[in-house]
């Protein structure tokens, strides 16, 4: 069982989802398990407006929040969880049973946001999506017919949510450092990679994705943020000054 | 997980739905769990048929089976489980969580067929459809809005009955990196920070010390472990070129 404040910290992310009657359905599912953040990124803009224009649309669907990335979308979490059908096409990522995922979420919920990502209904979430995410969810449908309803899969995560009648045991440690801070630094990061020629010794097409998952996968604590930012800007900053020298006129 | 032969004996049941979109949805969510024997009990006849017609429906809807009376549609079952999003009201009935539920659900497919009902979008199940029923099962939805849409609650129904029966199972984490690779790490961070003086601008006794544990604060995977390490010697490498340039007598 969730407490208010922890049901406070949850946001549902919808990625450009088309279907107006889909973002209805996660709304009212939030409704009904008492979740208020519901976030939609790029929607389809007729099927937002349609879906917000509904007879009955709820007051979750009233405060929904539009975004124009998911980076932005998350920003404020501390752990981004993305949801998929695929059982074994995610090299990148641990992927986790929806019960098992629902524990770990709850846990974090006690001291910090949250973010669960919905792709859009026909191919799900791109690679660049995934790239935000710590992990990933997997509802276990049958093998004959893995791909949910997108109004049904987000009604079961938030039930695995509240479903649990016990509260969660022990809180974490160390709140972890949120989405944004973790951007802040996975770009100072890439700076530093271009400056030193790391990048481009390892031209694949991918690698600033890869990258960005690489630092999620670090679990960086909140409170070392700032030092790591610190260091990052350092080494940068000294990059460049090098730079300069060895091919300024005047060195 | 349900054995086959056990997803089989279970029946859903719709009572007089009269939204197609809803009778599509309960079809797929049962589809996604492995379930396969659907019965309709007076369906609002055209919603049915469009329904079944629909682009993309399901092999279960087309085999659907429809039926005048509920105790008709439960004839073959020993367990006939109703649906209900109120708490108090059913004095006559056993209420069950569905959590709760979906045990003794998943203890009677062992040796014979069971009914969950599910009422009209509108108004539930009535008193005489309860009367054909063992007890009831409840989502445990939030005071604030209990009633669920349809396909969200026959596709949380059908989920409780797969996830209850499979053992619990902790999810794979990945190995992280050993001390040794750690402390490599750290070396080399050290010397970026060295080198772009980061560690001269912050003069404190234990800096290393710091560094040391900021690093190991980092859950850093194994399989992470020698991409760091790439990194950071890139930079330093990068960094101690520009020095050198900068410094050296030909520049």
């Amino acid at each position: 069982m969730l407490t208010p404040a922890e049901s406070d910290r949850l946001r549902v992310v919808l990625v450009e989802t088309r279907n107006p009657l889909n973002i209805g359905a996660a709304a009212r599912a939030m409704s009904n398990f008492g979740f208020r953040h519901l976030r939609v990124v790029k929607p389809y803009a007729p099927a937002f407006r349609e879906a917000r224009s509904a007879v009955g649309a709820s007051s979750v669907l009233a405060r929904a929040e539009q975004y124009k990335t998911v980076a932005e979308a998350v920003a404020d979490c501390t752990l981004v969880v993305g949801t998929t059908a695929v059982r074994h096409r995610h090299l990148h990522h641990t992927l986790r049973r929806s019960e098992d995922a629902a524990r770990l979420i709850c846990r974090r919920l006690r001291s910090s946001n949250v973010a669960i990502l919905f792709g859009s209904e026909k191919r799900g979430l791109t690679n660049d999506d995934l790239s935000h995410c710590h992990w990933l969810l997997r509802i276990p449908t049958h093998d004959e017919n893995i791909s949910m309803n997108l109004g049904q899969a987000v009604a079961i995560c938030l039930y695995e949510l509240i479903r649990e009648a016990k509260p969660p045991r022990e809180p974490e440690k160390f709140p972890l450092a949120s989405a944004a801070e973790i951007d802040r630094i996975t770009a100072m990061l890439l700076d530093a990679l271009h400056e030193s020629g790391f990048l481009d010794l390892r031209r694949v097409a991918d690698s600033e994705q890869r990258i960005r998952r690489l630092v999620r996968r670090l679990h960086l604590p909140a409170r070392d943020a700032v030092i790591w930012l610190g260091m990052f800007r350092q080494i940068v900053w000294k990059l460049r000054a090098g730079e300069h020298k060895s091919s300024g006129p005047k060195s």
